[in-house]
């Protein structure tokens, strides 16, 4: 799907890892930036407590913090130098419950416009039963220009 | 929107603080459970490096994470005892930037069926401006037996 | 909610009743556009075969349709002279069956940035219990240039 | 995707082509449903004044509620006989002008539980730079008794 993508910005990945680096709730959670090329992302999260709902599940709220990113991200590969990634709007369904030791989450871009761009997230878990998905995502992001530094 | 709910279990209050105080990821990002009545939950989170993103506001991800919670534990305040609450999904538009010092989620069931419970919440950011809401969220909850202790 | 909002177009209001004048779509299902106000648009459509599904209530694709096209006037309602509307997203919870005479969607305008305006609506029912909502969505409105005519 | 799906009930293709006969909307607005796959199904509809909006490209509504559709039918068709599909939900990002002759909804499975089934679509139009996709849309089904004829 996002094969055929041409960044915008030769040097999009240190781009990418620099605003990773700066998220203080990436390093809270333990997330890593595992796999960053135009138009897809992939970040990872190992469990702990730091990361739990009351059964010792992923929360919810973490699957969607690195799905969401993951698609920020991806996004933000493609685009031109100076430039920024919002997210205008998320949505995603949990099918399965997040059990396991590791969860990681792809994001893909679907469609790159110039102003926003769509893009849709897979989050998988590690777990007894192998690799699962356990949350699908759809998200709007923007790109903005970077504030002067 | 709220007001007129009964809560089938009187003691709703206790049983959703008991699962609030479970999520490991509540307590790694500082979050509080402000309010519980019947249909309506409030929580918040103040300020700081552990829950921020690159520009040092309020990651997206705490915003969803607290909206949906504030959901979930609105649904089950007006659940039968023995009642445990799942997300199915949320969706959420970030409509400004969360920027301040206090993040506070207000979740609302909208319409509570016996299996499946529809909310909206709200989630608010105390900063230069007062009092401003950043994030709409909408979701599907569901009812499960909870799990024998 | 949206009492505050101050039109940038005095004729705001024909602008929206032509750009609805022009939808084949609309003029199929039967939908009327009942009130256009700053921020907040009522679309109706009265029950027909035209709009139903396989068991004779309003069909969800109706309910999407003027829950969209409802936020989206509410947007375009507060646009400077030569804006147009794209939805750019939009997320529906079918929280009743849609079952009676009338459909009724209300679309407010939750906060109007200069290319993106966040909506919420209602869409409600008038049947054999009276009004009752049986959708709610959130979506995503973007101004553009209207096409030179 | 879909490849690896069962049907609980060998006459799934007729149940899902009797349901979608008896929506007056399908077929007020042309569509067909051509492709009843266990997990997948297509519906199209060929362009015409009934579908429009104010620029004469197929009205967002209507991509909404073919895509709505295709889940909801690819949900059905994995279901056991006496089964109905609700939509709990879906959500749609419109990520092109539908402009064309004909629109085609595909709808997947991707996870069947007992009660709750997700389901993704991709819209596509089919118009002067060939098959483009202009929406997709991830959605949340529900299995409910069929009413007794």
């Amino acid at each position: 799907m996002s094969s055929a993508f041409v960044p915008a910005n030769p040097d999009f990945e240190s781009v990418v890892r620099a605003s990773f680096g700066m998220q203080g709730l990436m390093r809270a959670i333990g997330a890593r930036l595992v796999t960053v090329t135009p138009g897809r992302v992939v970040i990872e999260v190992p469990f702990s407590e730091t990361v739990s709902q009351q059964h010792g599940h992923f929360h919810g709220g973490v699957v969607g913090a690195i799905g969401d990113n993951s698609g920020g991200y991806a996004a933000l590969s493609l685009l031109p130098a100076g430039s920024e990634v919002l997210t205008v709007e998320y949505k995603v369904n949990f099918i399965r419950p997040a059990s396991g030791s590791l969860l990681s989450a792809e994001g893909l871009v679907v469609r790159a416009g110039r102003t926003l761009i769509a893009t849709r997230m897979d989050v998988s878990v590690v777990g007894a039963k192998g690799v699962e998905v356990c949350g699908i995502l759809q998200a709007t992001m923007m790109r903005v220009d970077a504030p002067p530094v």
